[in-house]
């Protein structure tokens, strides 16, 4: 007889933002003259670069013709777009990353989910507290942790790093010491940052226990501030401990067109195995490539042109970020990020939970945010705005916030 | 200390067709000369329709635009496709399928590599000897299986279903009952088909027994002749224990394009647990949908012009089969498969290994086709040739043959 994961009967709902979009759904069903504001999901809102546009036309014409058509992608991606990656995102930053370390793939989600699936269920993994929701999904999914404990919000067997207002959101190093260790900076759900010499910190650390950081850095092209790393690469002997990645969904409104790596150095090694060859593996057999396509229209996001266009979006919303932050705070929030992120993370007012203030929010304000809970118990009282929407409904929203 | 996934090491080397892109690579360099036909990987040559291209376009111009642009997908992927899915697919065939029992994805690869996850470790596997090398090596690096046996080509704990010529390439029902049981049909690599009532003896074999068929047909356009099933849907009983896979790889000409989707009916339980659930939580969680431009190209394949457009190329391709499959019998050797299939499956000559005749087919005509023992130790001897070529090159490779 056929016998199910276990495992998946551990998680305690539906993934975080299959449950939002529900919801709001539900809610738009019996208030269908309410103009709802998402700025929960973290999804785009501006149109793909007209650079990346023309070039995706140009590559839909090269498939339909017999002597340009490709098929099958390399197993790494395509040259093309790999040389363009290591040159300007690690290279020119003085990180000595090759085109052979990286690994394009349809984006930073699967390549998050999947990468716990080379390393042992043996292994003791470490989350920031609150944390992107996959990193200990997918963990749950692969029986590496414990029950769900209702009362705390934890998992078993999870070391839960907790991102406080008093440690700037920014995790102390935990006492008992990780097998793997994942970080995300700028941060998701807190937009936090970390410093230079606290990632160095880390690093030394993972070296030192020979743990693995997977270093989620889907969000760097917000970063604006200096001293803040752009990679894990910049510190000393991150080739030694540390995987990286990198998404387009953020960096140039891809979250439709599906591009994303990860870098693994060939250098990387833990219990004396090499790591790169293990993901190669299973590159190779579970997948099958992003379009081709796809990878021109990434190609052309490291072109001058391209570069130009996508960094205007990112100020779009990083002044989106500063009229949310400034909004909240002026109305009397706590709030903090949407400086190096395009998450603002504000406290709940009157002690409301996390869902009591989504739910009021929807309800007084037809604004769709993320409960901070969703995240992680530490989380809780906390929520999530994204400045992902158009300036026209960030302005509204913010001025239907104030009213509240 | 990190631990990897030692399962990994079990695996007794890359990818079956990574092994032999390698290889061919090794071969072009020292003989820069060469005209090499690839009859090899089963990658398709013809350029994508006009009509799926004229939608490409039209999608990709919506991207670009703010009111038409689309961001993440929805999680089973968009109506529009899984509609026509359901409707031409299956509706049509008198199996009654709905679109939410459809899960769009970037192709049959990754959904047949990742299905294993949503069941527990315990599970034993039956796989068809020779097939598709995904089957097992995913359940491998999943820790369901024991190690690899190198004088039998096979890894404990696996159960093996021949197929050999005096079984018509189409296995026994096993005695020892397995818990997942993978099909293929038409099948990679052998080409043979299964007949409805064959599929319908596996059905009710699964049901009475509590297993789980995971029914790959990816190649089901191909099927020229009568009753041969198109989907397991088409037997009694298929919706309590089957889940499909289907792929526009080899459909329309999408290998480098990417789309698929995964069929798993609302009423599939196993002891008692719906799977429905647990493979939207992991679509969920792990993955974020196909790309919106991909998604509509795949809604024109169900257009009248476009279905128009595919038919055709799959009669090019299966006349190529016609060429390869008469070819070699009048040249002499044992053939089979091409009739149903966009592959035909021929004995080595001289009893050399599958190794030693890819070595001499390369060596003394350029032609690069796939060695039966990367299928499993039963297609030892044996060799998959692709009618994926050109017409041109398909014909020039069965002169070398010939010749040979």
């Amino acid at each position: 007889m056929a016998r199910i994961n276990q495992n998946y009967l551990k998680l305690p709902g539906s993934y975080l933002f299959s449950t939002i979009a529900k919801r709001v759904k539900a809610y738009e069903e019996a208030h269908p003259e309410a103009k709802i504001i998402r700025l929960g999901i973290g999804d785009v809102t501006q149109p793909i670069a007209p650079e990346v546009i023309s070039s995706l036309h140009t590559a839909v014409d090269e498939m339909g013709k017999a002597e340009t058509f490709r098929g099958y992608a390399p197993d790494l991606g395509y040259a093309f777009l790999r040389e363009k990656i290591a040159k300007q995102d690690f290279q020119a930053r003085g990180c000595d990353i090759s085109p052979d370390e990286i690994f394009v793939s349809d984006g930073a989600k699967c390549d998050c989910g999947n990468i716990q699936e080379i390393f042992g269920l043996d292994n003791k993994i470490a989350v920031c507290d609150p944390v992107y929701p996959v990193y200990v999904d997918s963990n749950v999914m692969a029986g590496r942790t414990g029950a769900y404990d209702e009362a705390s919000g934890r998992f078993e067997g999870v070391i839960y790093m907790p991102c406080t207002e008093e440690n700037g959101f920014s995790p102390e190093l935990p006492d008992e010491v990780p097998d793997l260790i994942y970080l995300c900076f700028p941060n998701n759900p807190t937009g936090a940052v970390i410093s230079k010499d606290k990632l160095q910190a880390w690093v030394d650390y993972a070296n030192e226990h020979d743990s693995v950081i997977l270093y989620d850095a889907a969000y760097e092209a917000y970063i604006t501030e200096e001293n803040v790393p752009h990679s894990i690469y910049e510190c000393k002997g991150a080739k030694d401990c540390a995987i990286e990645f990198r998404s387009f969904s953020k960096t140039a409104g891809f979250t439709g067109l599906r591009l994303g790596y990860t870098v693994i150095p060939k250098d990387l090694k833990t219990g004396g195995e090499e790591l790169w060859p293990l993901w190669a593996r299973r590159h190779g057999t579970k997948y099958n490539g992003a379009p081709y396509i796809v990878q021109r229209a990434g190609e052309t996001v490291y072109s001058e042109k391209g570069r130009r266009e996508i960094t205007e979006q990112i100020k779009y919303y990083l002044e989106n970020a500063r009229i949310i932050r400034e909004g909240l705070i002026a109305a009397g929030y706590q709030a903090s990020g949407g400086v190096n992120a395009p998450y603002i993370w504000l406290k709940a007012p009157d002690n409301l939970t996390s869902w009591e203030f989504f739910d009021r929010l929807l309800d007084e304000a037809n604004i769709v945010g993320t409960p901070g809970s969703g995240f992680g118990p530490h989380g809780e009282h906390y929520f999530r705005l994204t400045a992902f929407g158009s300036r026209e409904n960030t302005i509204r929203a913010m001025e239907r916030i104030t009213k509240l």
